[in-house]
């Protein structure tokens, strides 16, 4: 089979080295194109990004040298599909340029996730959504695909199974969020060492706004929210790696925490039945112990090798008395991978899959 | 005026050590007697104790020789009033027997909290179960007056002028607890670095029943629940000292965001009008920048000098749209603080004040 | 006694919060000017400076307007003395127009501090090296006065005892240091949380050069550097404030452990003699407990209140058999307070007694 | 090829989940016992033992009953050679035993490394003294090896070839060691968050006698001390796994930075030419960015996948001009991987590829 050719805005940054990472030997996609801010053009990737991750460089990309954000000179790479991990001032207008310009953009950037035609996609949750792509590659030439925001997306997967099985009425979740979210130079070390910080800029409005599309229905061309009632109050911790998110939420049908815990056990989707490359085998895996799950213990769960940090997991689930049909547990996932990279390129698997791409 | 001669019980512990700054120069009160575990007695307290704190070891106590938790040798050193920070496995009966014994005890253990004769008080919100004291001690001869757990204390403050204003049906809390709620030596370095535990034992219990005791009434000489209903989640968070806690609540009569932080701003107490010495001349202060209480910075506000640490501190109070007549904030305060020692010691000036002792 | 009035250049940063901070209240010192950066400048200190110090921000201070870094905008404030916590990038020349300008300039910036006119004082250590302040007075109409690094200053204090008494061939020093040194943004918690960064620009060439101009002797209106071969190998920890040393060095005289600390332990000067109000009573504290200094316990030593943070801790001094005539210790020292403001205000302390301002 | 049977002492600790997490599908050996204190003896690995490790517990071992620490019971379960993390009270006697019952032990522990005739080795550095083992079993029956101290372990590896090609005269050493070296629970969050612990007991003494056994020579069944001055100072720092030293050194003949950075980078030694499967490709790598190594991006450096952790990363490699033919370098090696468990697996290899087990 021949591979995809792909290419990565914003390949520098956190999450663009993730991309980077998790595309190394891919067995569906091959990278053709770095891009990066101006001041890096014409460099080797190697001297560009100052590596982060504790894994090394890929040896072949490293002496890559980048090209500019511009859909002439990612077309001239031979790439038919772009990751975005643009910063979100240029996001928009790049992506969409993109997409006229005939590529294929999938992004986890927030630029476009609420743009009514496009679809914001979890593969597990809501694969149909990816529908709405084929309609914009009619109009545009090309398409924009979203993932959603790293705080939603554990949130959204842990709610799926409970919602198709006994409906779900209203959500609160408080998160402890890592400090990977806000980008390599997003919080500095006096800032939240011995501390924490009780605030991250619009993210409990795209947690309620985002869940929303994500968990609703794609019919006759349009997007429906879900309806449910969802608030978030969300914190940034000293941990590297990793959202954890305590959720209470009251559902529809009464669920005692073993049915809830059985359901998202089992809980499973096409992605996992069509075994994309980075598609963990289960999507939800559940810990009985009292005290997980763990940040740094937990985050890189997930099997196959290539879907590590691809699995969200649940622990303490149990009753929540202060609701009706209340239940409550901690939830964990991780926010570069799952939360965004991976996210993107099993989104890009389910495309391939389903011949969009 | 002659001062108040008092004993610690657990002295050499984080909490005790609190007690032993505290009461550094204290204008009511005169530690006369440190207690604590038997390998320690008879040496002196610089010996005993390893001492956790940046301040320094108060000159007068390092040289005390520490003596037994026995109501014997407590008296003889002519202590009428302890204040307990005994481990949990011995309090319960050591307690009692200062007790009974004619010993006033003070104590921020959870191992009388509950018991039908004995208050549990936060003085600026129930001041009045204090009275339960003085029953006790025409039965026993001693009393047993009770602070609570580190986590209620802060909730419980804030919570009481929205229910004296408006009343409140519901209270989800999500917190997120210092290190040294645990003790000094409770959570390893291995087990929090780059980490957070998403369990506390038994601490998601005692907030729900210990806030319902508190915010309930004292009559005819018998605590009767408040009519709350009240849920918790409790984690452990790589930050050393203040606990800081996501609340979502429900409140009886619509309030706005304003409306609650103004109720909070302005709310005082007779410790407060009496000047007592550890009472902050604020139980509350809320902040309005958007991205406060945080534990670093905001820990030790209250003044004057003394009730530093004592002074709840809230902030991003705002609307709740998942939750009828929803408000939600977060609130910071300063667990070994007055989540302990700090308490304690307003106990007893409150019961000094009121000729109890 | 009529205050001088005084003006900090660089006052929102972290070293011009902890100016502000040490002034307030200062018994010999007004503070009438705040200057910073252009796009400050108009603004109240409230709004201009992010306040990141647990004590609050002093209230007379916070409403002050920010002035520009402007020699004329300085006097019309009536100040007659600058400290300069300014960038490095626009230090060298605006401490120099200060100075050209008739105002005296006390600076922690690295900018003039191996100029050939200008002293680099630690005023235990090189108070004499002050003479050549009015020396430039006489040239330039104001002077400037410079505080070494914050990594050189401990270090040269607790050298300087030995020094004196037993003659110093050799020194090698191996840093451990807080990373309040980098600046508030300097350090991304993403690069230091679960690590350490085993290089910091420039500092061992600092600590070398300056080490030297200080132990040296100032002497027909020159500098000499003193005689001494000096190593250093610096490093970042996850530490907000102080900087752990590890010293090895070779004395002239043998000395043993006991007469090292002896003499550190009875260092005096006249800093302490004339009981300048940030002086502390002990320039070197040294402590006998095996696992001591800490940077948590022991930075903020120092006694009286003002001079908090002002004292070198010493600790673990022992033989060094690797050297002839070897000893090796660790030391503390705070690096923003005696590291930086600290020492600059009692340099300025110094000057006012000797009646150069 | 049958592979050898394997048994582990102090399975449970966090040294013992390296052997165990190491030693999964290994090629030559097999586990066959996992051994215990008295409390976890009958029980599963599983529920015995309290996994650290973000890689998840070995499905195979997690079944396996935990065995008594006794010579009959290992020889019972078929092993022939035993690896030992016994904690230090009772290491002596139960290795002397296992030994003495027939068994070949490998001990990372410390209480028979300085035996004279106990061989304490590193592979690379000192394959030769494996010899004296094969003396042991003649009197013994069984043998002991021993590894080094996790720290002594990379300063001997960095020094190895600069000894052969330069020779040493003198080495300082300041270290900056990670928390697992104390053990999961040797260092409470409340004593090193926010800051450092300048000491280690007994750590100085055994970097000094340990290097010298290691890089002195075995000659006529005797070992020799290296004629190198040797001097440490040992500090704990908020760091999970990687112990980081600042070396100063004086080489006996001159040597440019240059010159060592080569001698380093080519290193290599018989268990890299017989290509043993914990080997690194390479026992040194040499980095020459200004800030490498660090802890979390450096200490799982070696290849191919097996040795991850085993190699030395060098940096910062420079001239000292404080010593005469002075040079000082940075170096990082994994604490518990080549500091541990993976010194001994390499050792075993070692032993089974010369035939001594």
């Amino acid at each position: 089979m021949d591979k995809i050719k792909v290419g990565i805005l914003g390949s520098t940054g956190s999450v663009g080295q993730r991309y980077v990472n998790m595309l190394r030997d891919h067995p569906w996609f091959e990278v053709v194109a770095l891009s990066a801010s101006e001041a890096s053009v014409g460099k080797k990737y190697r001297d560009a990004a100052k590596w982060i991750l504790d894994t090394g460089m890929p040896e072949g990309m490293a002496e890559m040298e980048i090209v500019g954000a511009d859909p002439s000179e990612i077309k001239r790479s031979g790439a038919d599909v772009v990751f975005s991990a643009l910063p979100s001032d240029v996001a928009k207008r790049v992506e969409m340029e993109m997409a006229e310009a005939g590529l294929g953009v999938i992004a986890d950037t927030s630029a476009h996730r609420m743009d009514p035609d496009v679809p914001l996609v979890i593969p597990e949750v809501n694969f149909g959504h990816l529908a709405a792509a084929k309609a914009q590659k009619e109009k545009r030439g090309g398409f924009i695909v979203t993932g959603p925001n790293c705080t939603t997306i554990g949130l959204a997967i842990s709610l799926k199974p409970i919602q198709t099985e006994f409906g779900i009425r209203r959500v609160l979740v408080s998160t402890m969020q890592a400090l990977s979210g806000a980008g390599f130079f997003g919080v500095p070390s006096m800032a939240i060492l011995d501390n924490l910080i009780p605030y991250i800029r619009n993210e409990e409005e795209k947690v309620a706004s985002e869940l929303l599309k994500i968990l609703g229905d794609f019919k006759d061309g349009a997007f429906e929210d879900a309806r449910i009632r969802v608030g978030a109050s969300c914190h940034r911790v000293c941990v590297l790696d990793g959202h954890t998110e305590a959720v209470f939420l009251e559902t529809e049908k009464a669920a005692s925490p073993d049915e809830v815990a059985r359901c998202m056990a089992e809980f499973s989707s096409d992605a996992q039945r069509m075994r994309l490359p980075s598609a963990p085998d289960r999507p939800i895996i559940v810990r009985n112990e009292p005290d997980r799950p763990q940040p740094r213990l937990d985050r890189l769960s997930g099997s196959p090798d290539r879907a590590k940090g691809m699995a969200t997991v649940v622990g303490r689930i149990r009753k929540e008395s202060a609701l009706d049909n209340g239940i409550k547990y901690v939830l964990l996932s991780h926010n570069t991978i799952r939360g965004a990279a991976g996210n993107a390129i099993l989104i890009a698997e389910c495309l391939k899959a389903k011949g969009v791409i």
